[in-house]
């Protein structure tokens, strides 16, 4: 490279551009499609297709488990794969400061080519751009997933229906509280650490051996609090969830008490809320846990008609409160 | 609206985040998929699919002939049509800085879904980050868009042949002018505004018409020369630009001639380069011209042999020059 820092020149469209796309890029993300380098890639998906975007904007740029560049991976595959699909392409977006350090660029780059290696998914076009110094803190990325529909009918947030069971596949709030502390400059305990990781290999697996699966989500900006009020909204049913049933580090329990925080509205990065009819809840924990991605996934809850569009808290002693969405929390730059 | 500008709330995945996305983006960009506000979009395309992403970080983010918004719509459906498809849905990610207009939000939204509708496409799924004031400027937009392919083979950067005829659709710089002036604070002359729109609609007659075209390809960053330049190395020919016969608005010429830039390396967001065999150039002119997309279309060079990977302009007095790609031109920020 001819710079140890990123200049405005790479994004203006000139010949370093070329050279900051071809050696960079094509490097992490060596694909034949990607190697075209035209306006737009050519794809052969089979079927019902599954899009979704995301832009992640997360400080600290790197954080222990990850950093924003292998985030941006796992977020966006694990959104497609939500509605039951397979995450095959995904498109890369790159919004990069003036002056930001090429070693950390690589880093970050590298680490996606090997998110979406381990993802099972290829990065097939993107963009770059380069602004003026303060107009961007560092640096922004947008990733947009196309995955494959093997679902039939597809997992989606309204059809939560009275009986079914709730199932978290995993601790809650490592991510959200991963992440502020590291901002506050707490020093955490060596494992607390973001959860962020691809669960498309253990969804699809469910998916196929369930098809009766009802709601799939990641509990991510708001936590588990917020995206099931999302859920009891859109399918106007009311949730209840006993609030010793679940899972959270003892560490980020402890660090969340700290900083004045609630584990339940953190958001997870490597978790997701299954929500099927009562009869499947054993299996599909059976699944879950034989996998890495669910080792600790348990029973949370359970969907009633009680109060349509609520979310109840059970505490330990028999006690019910409603867990509202997520208001005037200012938590931004999680994801 | 609880308020006239952007709360860091906004983003947070809280309550007010639902209220901004249902009331704003659901009812300009209303459609069925979008409705059910999944984290994906579940899509039918019919057989091979054209993907595109491009984040949009124009300054300013309103100017003569549209905003940052219609740009952003305008800039992806044309990515997509370039490898000859049909543009059919669309992705859009607001990264917004805390404390920007709502108005202004509005009038951002109103024109995607307006440019949307007119392009034909459906905007099925987005994300909205709010950020901390400082760290974005107002805001930045990413658009990634999926279209049906209909050419086979597709048109692509690697395909121009010796002998090929060289288009383009009309004037060149209108938009890199506008965003440049309008930053200098110039008076542009009414006529001189950007030509961001869609092509859509005119590029698949063209590739239903003629499939025989090799190249499609909006000269945006960098400009005509830039694009050529990326053209020839990919396709390993040579371009014989006639330096006359490239058509530029007299207005542009004189604001380009007084701010020091050549017209041949400022963006176009509303034209693009056809290159084809020879026998069909008058054929896809006469397409053009008719449509108001193509009104000033024109053949401005061949593509030979002589100079393989170069492009070279001839001038009037029929010396020539290379024209080679942008580098070290200080240009960000124009889409």
């Amino acid at each position: 490279m001819a710079s140890d820092k990123v200049l405005l020149d790479y994004g203006s469209g000139g010949r370093a551009s070329q050279r900051l796309i071809s050696e960079l890029f094509v490097k992490h993300f060596s694909n034949p499609e990607l190697e075209r380098l035209n306006d737009a890639a050519l794809l052969t998906p089979n079927g019902r297709i599954s899009v979704s975007t995301d832009s992640f904007t997360v400080d600290p740029i790197f954080f222990p488990g990850g950093n924003i560049g292998s985030l941006a991976v796992h977020g966006t595959v694990n959104d497609v794969a939500m509605i039951g699909a397979v995450p095959k392409y995904m498109t890369c977006a790159y919004i990069i400061e003036e002056g930001f350090a090429m070693d950390d660029l690589e880093k970050i780059v590298a680490s996606m080519g090997e998110a979406a290696r381990h993802a099972g998914v290829a990065i097939v076009t993107g963009d770059t751009k380069v602004v003026p110094k303060g107009t961007v803190d560092k640096i922004f990325i947008n990733t947009t997933g196309v995955g494959e529909v093997i679902a039939d009918p597809v997992p989606a947030g309204d059809r939560a229906r009275k009986g079914d069971a709730v199932l978290v596949s995993g601790t809650m709030g490592d991510h959200g509280l991963t992440i502020l502390g590291t901002r506050e400059g707490l020093s955490l305990e060596s494992n607390v650490k973001s959860d962020s990781a691809s669960l498309n290999h253990l969804l699809v697996k469910l998916v196929q051996e369930i098809p009766e699966i009802h709601v799939l989500r990641d509990p991510t900006r708001g936590g588990l609090a917020t995206t099931l009020n999302e859920i009891t909204h859109a399918s106007n049913v009311c949730c209840e969830l006993e609030e010793s049933a679940i899972p959270v580090l003892p560490e980020v329990a402890g660090g969340c008490s700290f900083l004045g925080l609630d584990p339940l509205y953190l958001a997870n990065e490597g978790k997701f809320i299954c929500i099927l009819p009562e009869e499947y809840a054993e299996k599909a924990l059976e699944i879950m846990r034989a996998d890495s991605a669910g080792s600790d996934a348990c029973r949370v809850g359970t969907i009633t008609d009680a109060n349509p569009g609520k979310v109840v808290l059970v505490t330990p002693l028999g006690g019910k409160r409603l867990l509202n969405m997520l208001e005037g929390e200012q938590l931004p730059r999680i994801c």
